[in-house]
């Protein structure tokens, strides 16, 4: 069971992406959407010396605070990057969201903001009303354009002392293999990814979606890829049973969710050959349930 | 800092291994050995229907506290295998230490005991009084017959959820290599540990200190497959970085003892080249200070 205390009554949660910026009014006892708004995130663009996201956000808050008929709503943001351990700011964020980085959320809002990285919502929200709802130790892995991840242990988040904990696409699975983003060489994100997918296949797949077509449609190397990607993903999540421990193994991400049972069921026999299972017991791997509002879910649910 | 509240007091930390019992009576205020008791293992022999280290742990706890002029103090157990999470027994040790497994040990001993993992017991003594003294996120790698290890998160230990959590030596670095002991293909401690040195060598080398020796006479072949095992362990390290997010990583166990700088110099210019630094913030590397009484120590603390 989770240490951390439940979290009642309203909150507002923010899920900052790349190009839009969904808010939503939460009741924290179920999960429940009661109102739900969009805007543009039009990253680059600035505002009276600010980007403009942040006048986006402002305006998003009051909106939901005014539907709440109630005032000094508790504030979550979910954003890419990393987040200062429970804190009010995405401390790193290179390359996109310009302005983000450093970015007091609490003083920009007028009020205390707590800031958590987007993957790292998209678990809290399976934590506290999803598939992990109840459970001390999990963690995610969401494949899609790369490979993202978070980890609850213990009943909290394990952010690290600088935010970076549960980056799971990066750990290496070939020490010989090709340097990532992060410069770790053959990693589960570079094995694995959309991003690289291409260049793998020497351009026969253009994205992880095409080559599960043709998986489904039996074509013998989108087979035997596949095939190859289930081994890899499993040795990955072998290795990070054996770091963290934990009861149940949750997949995310656009990919898990096109590919649902045509990689669960192969993932498993792959898991059946390399994960150490002291007294027979096998960690559970399903679907993540929380869908696209898992962001703003996580977010509201923490601040 | 720590969220865990710091222990004061005498207790009594029982270090169970292979061959011997380190027994031993520690003021966990600054880790200070008061006496010092050890008494062969035996694992295998039996007597009155236990096994005999149990005789032997009983008559160790009952001389310390006779010394120690105190009754009713706490007791802590360090011993392989997996230890329930803050439970009294190792629940699972196959092949050795005869009887251990299941084993209760508040029954046996009368009194309430705290069992940990012992090499999560090495690095809570490296946290309460050694290198790590006051880090709130660490993890230790010890290089030896095999690699093991233990991580410190958010002020806590992790043992996740059957105590299994920290066993860094068996990740994986070549998802297509010969699968180790957990049925973890080319595992760090395959990689790394003297188990596999002499097949990985094809004999030449019996023991990474006859490697060590070589490296350090300027033999070639030594100086290449010990660049190639610097490499292997940034790797791992960087990967484990990406997940843990620690302050500081410490190294342990026999090779590590041995090889020092040796160690040390290379590993660091091999993660210049693989660790992801946000910010420009390497994880410092330092060599573990609390030495062959850690674990006696670190089960004290604990209890």
């Amino acid at each position: 069971m989770p240490s951390h205390p439940e979290p009642t009554g309203l909150a507002i949660g923010i899920d900052l992406g790349g190009t839009r910026i969904k808010a939503a009014l939460v009741d924290r006892a179920d999960g429940h959407l009661l109102q739900r708004a969009l805007r543009p995130t039009e990253d680059g663009d600035w505002q009276d010396g600010e980007p403009r996201f942040v006048h986006h956000v402002a305006e998003l808050v009051a909106e939901l605070e005014s539907a709440s008929g109630q005032t000094g709503l508790p504030v979550g943001l979910a954003a890419p990057g990393l987040a200062a351990p429970a804190g009010n700011a995405i401390t790193w964020m290179p390359g996109r969201m310009h302005g983000l980085e450093g970015l007091d959320w609490s003083a920009c809002l007028q009020r205390p903001v707590r800031v958590v990285n987007d993957a790292q919502a998209a678990l809290l929200a399976e934590v506290a009303f999803g598939a992990a709802r109840g459970l001390g130790d999990v963690f995610l892995i969401t494949l899609g354009t790369g490979v993202g991840g978070a980890v609850w242990s213990g009943g909290r988040l394990l952010t690290g002392a600088r935010g970076r904990g549960g980056h799971l696409g990066h750990i290496s699975l070939d020490w010989q293999g090709p340097q990532d983003v992060f410069h770790t060489p053959g990693s589960l994100e570079f094995l694995l990814g959309n991003q690289t997918l291409s260049a793998r296949t020497e351009g026969r797949f253009a994205s992880t979606l095409d080559l599960l077509a043709a998986v489904r449609a039996g074509v013998p190397k989108a087979l035997a890829l596949w095939g190859q990607s289930m081994r890899v993903l499993a040795v990955g999540l072998s290795s990070l049973i054996n770091v963290l421990d934990p009861e149940l193994i949750l997949l995310g991400g656009g990919i898990s969710e096109g590919a649902g049972e045509d990689l669960l069921i192969p993932l498993q026999s792959e898991l059946d050959a390399c994960e150490w299972r002291p007294g027979g017991h096998a960690v559970p791997v399903q679907l993540a349930t929380a869908g696209e509002w898992a962001g703003a879910q996580g977010a509201a649910w923490q601040a």
